[in-house]
């Protein structure tokens, strides 16, 4: 399961880092010379990433949509972007179609959004610490108004709707009232596929920043989950539970509750 | 990015999937003709499967566990043990440490538990047609008393709880309230711990029926979801979401709602 790694390789592995911010190419780095010691299969993770251009992966994913759903349409817009421009292992080898299971918040139990999931993996793959571009893409994709991209020859006219959750469950629930469409219509599916589209340009374009050293949070925690997890999170007086999503989509009579108690 | 099959590879993957039951065959083999035709580079998906012994798979899960969380140990319990059997590509080049990310239902939002995603993905990898296997999945975790296995070697002794949905938040806090524990606290995590091991037995226990031609569904969409589906989803009045989830947990009100309505 060993594999050396040549000075060649270090070079390149070095190389693709070396437009990062002096943090994260000394993470990179130290990431390298980590698995290079303990001999991992896995030994030049996390993967080169290049810069991309966003509308360009906002059309692939809109695409891939069609091909795999928005979990594989986000991932393998970005992913097999890269691939593309760097070829040969280890991009050839990915199963890119095994993200077909986050389809519908995966197998259609609407839990987290397909595009969310798969943009997740995608930074992930890229990045040592992914954490805050996460936060930053989770925290948009509760917030704004979406899908804000829209794709060169759409099926239909999509409206916008703010998902207030990151679960898929909210996020089409709360567009199909706002649209007057069915949760399983043809503009549904559309309004999803411009959703990953949008998914895949917003990462990219952190992605990009983040390689870039000039990214900056924009979407930190709401002030009203903020005061609930003051309680409710690590080191609060009750931390009962963990977590950043809105908490109100779920738990409407919070001020109720808490008088009732 | 074309990738020739030669006969050689055609014999092996054949007699991967020959262990199979004749719909599976003919799902892998249709799968891996039809990748052949277009050159895709994932030529050779789903990966073969080879029988795992389900204990050793749990313990393999609970020591991931503590080395990349949740999603990282499910996955990694899974196709590492098969990657250790079949050795060399694409197993080789896969990026396993990528599976981190789903930790605390993906960067601690709390969205999906972490060993659903991750071994939801390795049923993916496996699997042409994944659903009905990540439904028994997910079906057994929101109805089951969980954990129901504990390690050789445990940190502490765990009990057990129903989370009564697939997310990460309902999962601990149902937990953390049964048990009078933090959810930081380290009992918490070696709960997770022990969660991530049970989670990975069970898929293992369900892709060796799959792969037997024995897998047979034990738990169907709940009587209370499916009534919730009959109006709100596929083909209902209202069709206005999607999805499997537990409702009352997020909807407890549900009668009071519609005497309103």
């Amino acid at each position: 399961m060993t594999k050396k790694i040549t000075r060649r390789d270090a070079v390149r592995i070095f190389g693709a880092v070396a437009g990062t911010s002096l943090l994260n190419s000394a993470l990179g780095f130290k990431a390298i010379a980590a698995e290079t010691a303990k001999g991992a299969t896995d030994s030049s993770f996390p993967w080169p990433y290049t810069k991309l251009d966003s509308d360009q992966i906002a059309e692939r994913a809109y695409k891939g949509y069609y091909e795999g759903h928005c979990m594989y349409g986000a991932f393998e817009a970005i992913v097999g972007a890269v691939a593309d421009k760097k070829g040969g292992e280890p991009f050839k080898s990915f199963p890119y179609k095994m993200m077909k299971y986050g389809a519908g918040g995966v197998g259609d139990w609407a839990s987290l959004c397909g595009a969310l999931n798969g943009a997740a993996a995608a930074i992930a793959l890229f990045v040592a610490e992914p954490k805050p571009l996460i936060d930053e893409l989770f925290g948009w994709y509760e917030k704004e108004p979406l899908p804000n991209y829209k794709p060169k020859n759409p099926k239909f006219d999509i409206q916008t709707s703010v998902a207030a959750s990151v679960l898929c469950h909210q996020s089409v629930t709360n567009w199909c009232k706002k649209a007057g469409k069915k949760a399983f219509s043809p503009e549904r599916s559309e309004r999803c596929a411009w959703i990953t589209a949008s998914v895949a340009k917003f990462t990219t374009e952190i992605l990009n920043h983040h390689f870039a050293g000039t990214f900056k949070a924009a979407y930190p925690i709401p002030a009203d989950v903020a005061k609930c997890r003051g309680c409710h999170d690590k080191g609060g007086s009750i931390e009962n539970t963990r977590g950043k999503m809105g908490c109100t989509s779920c738990h409407p009579n919070t001020d109720k509750t808490h008088k009732e108690l």
